[in-house]
């Protein structure tokens, strides 16, 4: 049961995207909120530490992204709803704890606004912790839901999608959005969810008059852990099955399509504007939610393209998952800047006409 | 220059694999090792906890797992040849660090004998963070050589071959074995290789009487940090040219190919075996790099098989890049355990079976 | 200004130290409470890991004993209202931070539930940590007010005095109670202080449109140094001045006085009892402040007297406090018991008939 | 037994103090270093830095002052010769360590460069933790000889009597040095004090062949800690009798005595030879161990003076146990400056020039 709440007024209020994402999780319901200063994912810290507590709620700059995220943990095996924030560096220092966290089948939101790596890098915007967010961050047999935002309206609603799912599944599930969709303004009309509250029935309350719970990712029995890690497996194939999300556009009579997500879908947009303009039929297949991946959707629509171009923000991460999902019935190509720098729409368009060139060879395959 | 060192005798020893690897790192000429005790890794520190001090050299354990990687970090930065290991949690901590190590350039030598995962898991054996050491441990757009030892006589030779490839590339490389790698005793004849020391031109050796030098990952200016991507991504190319190592057995005609590595390519082995008395054409592929993954050789292979099988102690991880590597040419199919148990021959030779009997179906697909 | 609240009624209820102290600090008015579990002080974080959300104010369960000092300090800093408590190895943690406050000229109430020491010791009570509290804890020229109860009634009314001297002066404040006025249960009226709120205007409470502030304990010209320095002596000087308290009881005719503070005085109050049913002229002589010690009192009590007996739980600490007071004008004796053990009052007669026959030998010394 | 061992020649070389008081270390046989860098301690961990790899020893820079300390304790625990060092911030996170070490009579010698505090304070000299160092930093009744080196020179002997100290009592020991004792250069003549190494029967070596031991600060049973505190106790009576260790000069004839340590006492020379040319009779009592003080010979001095003056660069805090040996037999007063202030032969001239006139005064009491 979801609630729509207007703040104030449903006029457009100018807002950066941080301060967009944390008025929403606080609007979802967010009981708790741990966190490290961190470029360029300051102002959600910073709106949460001025919200929360006039909402009575908590608020935690912890002495490191490492505690941050193991505060989190402890706090979402209350049953409380809980975000935390961050930017690259920070997200890797939580590895551990995502993984520990899957493994319990505790729910919380983590919310990357990805920098330019590796290493500091740069504070510019960038999408190279893609491979990180749906592939190999902790260890072990986990999945992680996966919300990329393409615009701050959009980023609103994901971060009430991103609690349900949370909770509906038991799984951590992490925000992804760049440096971009952290710090742009755009208006914003104040209407946010509310979801309704429901006191799992796992949570660790304290166990007057009950038998007490126990949250844990240890199963020492190899049999045992065997068990939980099929009834992990099973609850990801439902997520496959049932939260796949994706946005077409222009892609009824397109030959090529642009495979993107985030700011660079919006790149992209612009970019395929231009392209029709000079007649080239272009379309945009942007993934919503990146694990799980729209595979089957971009496998039905491979076969009818005369190739793929997929942009990053990388050096080429998710274009591995294109190729995975297309299996060769489509020519894949690439084009992604990093380090900080947003690819132009021109240089777009000049990797559009290098594809419809090469798609029209007759020996191009599929790497 | 690599010089072969008998210690005391050429006559097997029996050792544990942590023993083994311990060794080999000590004779490939280790100068520095940090770490913090965790099963089911612990002997292979509890050796140089012994054997280091008593070569002169430095042996840290550290406050925890992110203590010792950010020691080898600096020590790698003095130019010291450094290994760190640990296990699957345990590595988890340390994915910031290697995201600076990869953006620094820092070569170290990193083992992980991998246990049941996710969280605390159990001790058992597994091969359930091959997303995280190929993909997406850290953030930002980096890769790390991955090499996958599958008898204890190749975990020797490997851990050199890894101090090898981290100094020529200069990069952090991982050195992946299971618990069975790490626990299981086999006779090893105690031949070692000894790398020659060249102290590099970046190293920071204190700048008495010449310019200071810099170690660093911050690019702030983004042009600067796509700059320093490039040169990444070139040489990860170069790695991926030139450092790819797989091993066939009995393919020449085989319809099947099992594509396994480490303890699962031991298991596959025996099954193969049974397969071919009863009368099955199966052979076994196994990488013995899994970053760079051997895309190109098996691709070259996949048309001549009626399908591939991949097994793992896992839900499923490297399957991904094998079906990236043969792009729909062959069905893929798959058979893991998962929590630290190890799946039988018998249970392979199963699935051969089964595998056989669907390439024999006309309607099987690629994914 | 100071109200008197009264907790739904005024009739005792049954408390334990611990929680009674922890909701004495919520009716003051305290903003934000940071803490680590360790016994005996466990049931006071409990109480306000309930209560303080209850209240809408702040509770946080840290990573350890320095990251709940820091944040006390970070939260100090802004103007809030900050409790922080623990038990003796957890307080040695606290001392870099507890320099830095003073320094700083930060406001914070720390309770000290003390247990026996060193080291780990034991879980049993303890007034081992008294040279700790009022002498050399953290490093500098600084001193910390320290208020001892006695009962937990007093404990309920000290709470609000360390508040109120904490912001009165700008400085740490402590509460050293041992491990029996955290455990024990008495009727408590509940009837609590409620402090005034004067948002401080050293407080960092954001810069908007006025001048930033600074909060530091750094003054790196050593001049800037030392004028802080006598600031903060003079500082310390007006607090000797002013805030010295003690209790007496029956020692208007006494011949020996007792002194003694929290338990022991309890102790103490029922061998004395004994002790002049037995003909003995005993008194008992109590600081409530153990800095400011009431020093120039017991020196001009001490003339008066035939010898003064000191009992702690300790191997003897408060003892040379007494002695640097007293400076020869009477004979000064110690008992106490250490390790988690408390005097019985058998005992402290004992100890008082030896100072009675001690002090009867002409020869008697200071020492 | 003790060598004496002449390193290259015996000719003076010119050392700072921080670096003569580490190589004083490795040529008593220090086996092991622990350290973080901070101002004005950082040349003694430069020098082990670079020195203990010479001697194939361990060194290590631990991740903060915690680390360090708690890798020194468990360094000790085996039985190696553990130095370690910081500057008064560090000290004070070291407060829950020591009195571990103190419970589980650990030997370790920990040398504070003393700067003005309190709080970050400054990078000047001070001597402003002397209550830290003598009374309470950390939790429980413990005591830890401190030796108080007033040349560079003698620092090179007090750092090979610490170790026999600590090794002797099996005690934490301390050395109590100000920022002018470590950064000063003066010529030493390079003859040291090796110590003879002797496996201590308690230290953990790994239980081959004999039954396990225990090295534990931890006895839950009250009568037990009681029982170790005794011994304890018993211990520190012992180190009373034996270790006292003080220098006079000039006392004599004097009617004035100074008390002054390390750089204090330096200062307080060269006042006392302008004021006995003033017609002044004054000498100097200058402690070298600091606990156990020298409290008996002060207390048989102070009878035939007029007055005592101490100084200090504090606030005042070694002026405490000078008014508790003394017990009021002969007036004290006290010069100070603090925040890394050094004062001047001039001011201490005047101040005992305004002692004399005091002393002259019928009225003086013993404050």
């Amino acid at each position: 049961m979801t609630t729509l709440t207007a703040r104030s007024s449903v006029r457009p209020v100018l807002m950066k995207g941080n301060e967009a994402m944390a008025e929403a999780a606080i609007q979802a319901g967010c009981d708790a909120y741990f966190g490290y200063p961190i470029t360029p994912q300051a102002e959600l810290l910073e709106w949460m530490a001025r919200r929360m507590p006039e909402e009575g709620r908590v608020f935690v700059q912890a002495e490191s992204e490492l505690a941050a995220i193991n505060m989190g943990l402890g706090a979402a095996a209350t049953g409380a709803r809980v975000l935390v924030s961050s930017s690259s560096p920070g997200i890797s220092l939580m590895a551990e704890a995502m993984s520990y966290m899957a493994g319990s089948e505790l729910p919380l939101v983590l919310i990357n606004v990805m920098r330019g790596g590796p290493g500091l890098g740069s504070i510019g915007p960038s999408q190279s912790d893609y491979f990180q967010a749906v592939k190999g961050h902790g260890h072990g047999d986990y999945r992680v839901p996966v919300l990329a935002p393409s615009s701050i309206a959009e980023a609103v609603d994901l971060v009430a999608s991103a609690f349900e799912i949370a909770e509906r599944y038991r799984t951590p599930t992490m925000l992804l959005a760049d440096g971009v969709m952290g710090q742009a303004m755009e208006p914003v009309v104040p209407v946010y969810r509310t979801l309704a509250r429901v006191t799992p029935g796992w949570a660790l309350t304290g166990a007057d008059g009950r038998p007490a719970r126990v949250v844990r990712s240890l199963h020492l029995l190899p049999e045992e852990l065997e068990r939980h890690n099929r009834h992990l497996q099973a609850k990801y194939s439902t997520i496959e099955e049932r939260e796949v999300r994706w946005a077409g556009e222009r892609l009824e009579d397109a030959e090529i399509a642009i495979v993107a997500y985030g700011t660079a879908a919006r790149v992209a947009r612009t970019a395929i504007d231009r392209a029709r303009e000079q007649g080239l039929a272009v379309g945009l297949f942007r993934p919503i939610t990146l694990w799980p991946f729209p595979s089957e959707a971009l496998a039905a629509l491979a076969p009818k393209l005369r190739a793929i171009l997929v942009v990053e923000l990388s050096a080429g991460q998710m274009v591995e998952d294109v190729r995975l999902a297309v299996a060769g019935r489509s020519p894949v190509l690439f084009h992604g800047r990093t380090g900080g720098i947003v690819p132009t729409p021109g240089e777009v368009v000049d990797a559009l006409r290098r594809t419809w060139d090469l798609a029209d060879a007759p020996q191009i395959g599929a790497t």
